[in-house]
């Protein structure tokens, strides 16, 4: 006896296991927008040939009861159910299985009459079931239940159908005990975000080069003038590099020369000086005034406004004097600048986060995030998260959501890849990705594959830019404005999110500070620059028609049905994305050879998007109106790169026949 | 600071994630055989971009300290490490991760003196990290470290070079802290079995068949003195159906008859008469005595007995006088007889493993295998164990395994996939497969790619049976002799454990009950059969063949290796195992057109089977002794199923040439 007892009495038949999505065991969110589904699948079995019933249990973080939903069986033990979040903050769900003895009984007893077997024994038996399940129902249940009964143990010959009816199958499901029910071993969770986490698009510009005349620094007010610009292109967000005071220790200089021009406006990274730090304007930009005055302009014009959390310090920061405790000092006296061997940038002082003051510096960074909320602020793009405590991020982004779960914060980390999945997983809405760096089809179908249909795509969302201003990479270098448009269009359609740093990007700027560098000569990183916005090869109105398809179309607003599909020619991309009812269907081919004209066969799954092998239907290029009739699998694309290199088509499979014809019935 | 102290002090800024292998998050065992490598792979990273060091951590479960070995870098945050458990019982591993502070200063020293800056400040701060660690070391390192501290704060031009010194670094990782030291959260386990887990040829034969002339009924000692014959065949283990008493009441007949013939022996599975039940032996087989010689007899001969565990009962069993509350009783005064509606099996009475008599029934279980371990039994196959509680099995195994860590445990449960692995995961050795429905190229590919390829392979070891006494595949049916040997070399090859049911298979018994039936017509579970086993056509020198090149062929004595490769020609599948370090290779190409004479290119991965593309190489017939000369990655090969239908070639990557002449030099 002393062996058995180390087994809990009557240990349950049931196991629950592989629940997905379950990221890390449940130790990370998975995330959502609000209104959209959770979708979850668990294995659910027991020894033996019983019927099980699954359910699908979910919660609000404040609600104390769950709410149980079915799951319906997949075949093989799988189980799947789904939630739709209503309301922005953190739900938790979890699986429940038991085993169905009254559901068992009905199953063999139909088998048994169907092969006219005596079931005098199961009928008694099954009223054994009845009866019990009655003493535990609520009043009208249980005369119900009792009446039930009373006919099976009658016997004769409608019996049998007495004890497969369905009322009493649901009467049974309310009161019957359930058998062995077990609960998964772990709450999973999921973080609601509002829809802009999922669907956006960015525009980042520096508001000191938005002056309307060429030599002057640009102000917020010249900025706020700029937005009726970035709006006419239809962006959701626009994003701006730090607008606070510049460091003059150690300033750079123009093209990141080592020693500043007098004149030089420094670089925006380097935060703070006099004047104030994290939490202060730019004199040269304007007031704290100005820039609610821009929140406000955004706001008329459906925009919203980005700012940069970028957590370190210009050497004459006031943290630096006030603060001794937030850096860390070398042996010679001096505070540590941030360095990457054999490289310094003695323009910057990192923050020392797990110095012996890390609790009054993240109070104090939570202070400097709170107060830009308060300016009206919420979204905030993070500089280089990854150089800081994940748990620093965790535990910020945690305490921000409390309070404000409208807040997004943008993870700009391009490092390994386990490391921006983790800074994804602690909390940030949206990810940088190396999108830039994926040119070739296979690089894209490879990257985009992971990123969408995997696990990945449950934590991270990525947001896709083309060119930031770090990156000005080789293939826009020498693509010309093909590449600009190519990666335009996959940016835009590849991703709900994506993002583009302008006017650089829509007027075509190329030009490398040196060959193989990816920074931009004349970089507005470290100095002024006037935009002729009007130049009639810019991109604008290009932009302006990508971002209106993408309002327009939904399947273009989510990234999970994203699908490629083969072309038998190298150069050329194609790919799917679809809305959950199949009802939007949109199909993308771009020419990524800037150079070349560029044909082929696409492949395209005509079950899986819901068309008919055997009649035509109508691919419609939204980028230039043209209609083509396709039919079957394999269809022919041409691309001229000097023309347009990209088809965007909405898919549509109904096509006018005669039937259509108001006199052919 | 209250919400910062939601945070624990400085936290760790290590991550470790992903640790491979790792079933349902550590809730079950990894499998591995006595000097079989565990080979562990993780992620571990920090933010920023210090170095990290890792390591894997293992130890017996009954030891007390852990042993530390270093793991390795294999690039994007992961780590591999491996360990090789020496003796039988349980092993735990899990691993360790830490900021190198001192590689990191190294690291980034070096690349100072490359790039010729000024290195004074960095020494001082070296020579600090090396004098914390002098504090912490022992007296013969506190010594060594303060010397190169010292030299260090001198300064010099040879104080860069100290500074990197190999002495210097092994002392450090010796005695320096291991800053953000984290330990992942879980402690994985192994289980270690003996070899015969992982390498094993069954064969399986009923003792009462076993009488040298027909028309009696075979004893124990007869089949004992089959033994030779089967050891002939070069097998491992002998397994026999249950070999007790079989009850009366109910009794099915020949060919499963629902009323017995006056003579009918009855089926070995109805378990219990008033002989005795689950510890006696059946008399007309013999005695106890006769058992243990049969089990000394087979140890003589290199071969083991397996007793099966069909843990059900007839109605004239002991028990059901003895314990009616191990028995689950009807409304009409009768013990429920096993059924799977509208089948009922009334010569069959399942236990109740979950009624309120459970923990004596499964102390009594209990009993039962270590009365058999008592008599020599080290090895047991377990009848339907899907029918009984899940619990049942992981404690029952647990408990044999605490006390005898030897013995085997083979599955068959011919059930759901889900399932099938469950019961694997509780800790049976070795389980049954759908091998013998798994009978074109890709169904084999497929199955045998999940079951060695995927994380499936850590817990399941697959034992192949192309037929038992319940299964005679159409395949065998309709194939005829071509089919057994295909059959028989896709087990004995796919499989480092196979077994066949004889000297039905060797004597390519084909005949079904009835057309569409998978039962033999006058199956030996119902009546005692006399086998020809001289038949000239048998196949048991074939086999005997097979055992022996899976002997002489440790490619061929694991699953882990396994890699089919292309053949243009749907009816051939070609497939290699490979030893670890690439020595012994054996590539397998069997036609599976038991009708027609096949042939096509075979494609091998030469870079991966470690062969030039440059050189030939040799294919050796291991079942014909012919030689081929191959050259370059595809070959062609021509089977035709009425000579052999399938090649077993050791591949040597040595030709003889022009070189090995002794004049040649």
């Amino acid at each position: 006896m002393t062996h058995a007892a180390h087994i809990a009495a009557r240990p349950s038949r049931v196991v629950i296991g592989r629940v997905r999505p379950e990221i890390d065991g449940g130790r990370f969110p998975i995330k959502r927008t609000v209104g959209e589904p959770v979708t979850v699948e668990a294995e659910a079995f027991a020894d033996g040939h019983d019927v099980l019933g699954a359910a699908l249990l979910y919660r609000r973080d404040e609600d104390a009861a769950w709410t149980a939903l079915p799951m319906a069986p997949l075949g093989n033990d799988r189980w799947e159910g789904s939630f739709v979040p209503r309301a922005l903050g953190r739900y938790a769900y979890t699986v429940q299985a038991w085993i169905d003895r009254f559901g068992t009984w009905t199953r063999d007893l139909s088998r048994r009459i169907a092969a006219g077997q005596d079931i005098a024994t199961d009928l008694a038996i099954g009223a054994g079931l009845v009866e019990t399940a009655a003493d535990r129902a609520g009043p009208e249940d249980a005369a119900r239940l009792r009446s039930a009964a009373a006919r099976l143990r009658g016997g004769g010959p409608d019996a049998g159908a007495a004890a497969l009816d369905a009322d009493l199958a649901a009467a049974m499901a309310r009161c019957a005990e359930r058998d062995d029910l077990v609960t998964y071993d772990r709450e999973l969770w999921v973080l609601v975000d509002r829809e802009r986490a999922r669907f956006s698009a960015w525009y980042e510009l520096f508001p000191r080069s938005c002056a309307s005349e060429p030599g002057r620094h640009g102000t917020l007010a010249d900025c706020a003038a700029r937005l009726d610009y970035v709006a006419g292109m239809g962006f959701d967000v626009v994003y701006l590099p730090p607008i606070h005071p510049i460091g003059r220790t150690n300033r750079k200089g123009r093209n990141n020369a080592p020693v500043a021009e007098a004149d030089a406006p420094g670089s925006p990274w380097a935060i703070g000086a006099a004047e104030g730090g994290h939490d202060a304007v730019h004199p040269q930009l304007g007031t704290l005034e100005d820039f609610r005055r821009l929140v406000a302009r955004a706001r008329e014009l459906g925009l919203e406004v980005a700012l940069d959390l970028a957590f370190q310090c210009s050497p004459d920061h006031p943290y630096v004097a006030a603060h001794p405790e937030w850096f860390r000092w070398r042996p010679d006296g001096r505070v540590q600048y941030a360095e990457n061997p054999p490289k310094r940038y003695e323009d910057i002082f990192p923050l020392h986060f797990e110095g012996d003051a890390w609790q009054s510096l993240w109070e104090e960074l939570r202070r400097v995030v709170l107060f830009w909320i308060g300016q009206g602020v919420r979204i905030f793009r993070v500089d280089n998260p990854h150089t800081k405590p994940f748990r620093f991020w965790e535990w910020l982004l945690a305490q921000i959501r409390a309070e404000h779960p409208d807040v997004l914060f943008l993870s700009e980390a391009f490092t390994r890849p386990a490391v921006m999945y983790h800074l994804a997983k602690l909390g940030f809405a949206q990810s940088y990705t190396y999108f830039a760096w994926r040119n070739t089809k296979d690089e894209l179908e490879r990257y985009f594959t992971e990123l969408t249909r995997t696990e990945v795509a449950e934590f991270f969302r990525p947001n896709l830019w083309p060119n930031t201003p770090d990156i000005l990479t080789e293939y826009l270098q020498t693509g010309g404005r093909p590449a600009f448009i190519a990666r335009l269009v996959l940016a835009a359609t590849l991703g709900a999110s994506y993002g583009i740093y302008g006017p650089a990007f829509e007027l075509c700027e190329a030009r490398p500070r040196e060959p193989g560098s990816e920074e931009y000569l004349h970089s507005e990183k470290y100095e002024i620059r006037h935009w002729e916005l009007d130049r009639p090869d810019s991109l604008r109105h290009l932009i302006a028609r990508l971002n209106r398809i993408r309002r327009e179309h939904p399947a273009l607003q989510a990234d999970r049905s994203l699908a490629f599909h083969p072309v038998d020619t190298e150069a050329l991309i194609a790919y799917s994305k679809r809305t959950e009812d199949g009802a939007n269907i949109v199909l993308v081919v771009v020419n990524l050879d800037p150079h070349h004209r560029q044909a082929g066969w696409v492949t395209l799954p005509l079950e899986g998007l819901g068309l008919s092998p055997h009649e035509p239907y109508q691919v419609h290029d939204l980028l230039t109106g043209t209609r083509y009739l396709w039919s079957g699998a394999r269809n022919y694309v041409e691309l001229d790169p000097h023309g347009l290199p990209a088809h965007v088509f909405v898919v549509r499979r109904r096509i006018r026949r005669e039937q259509d014809f108001e006199y052919y019935l």
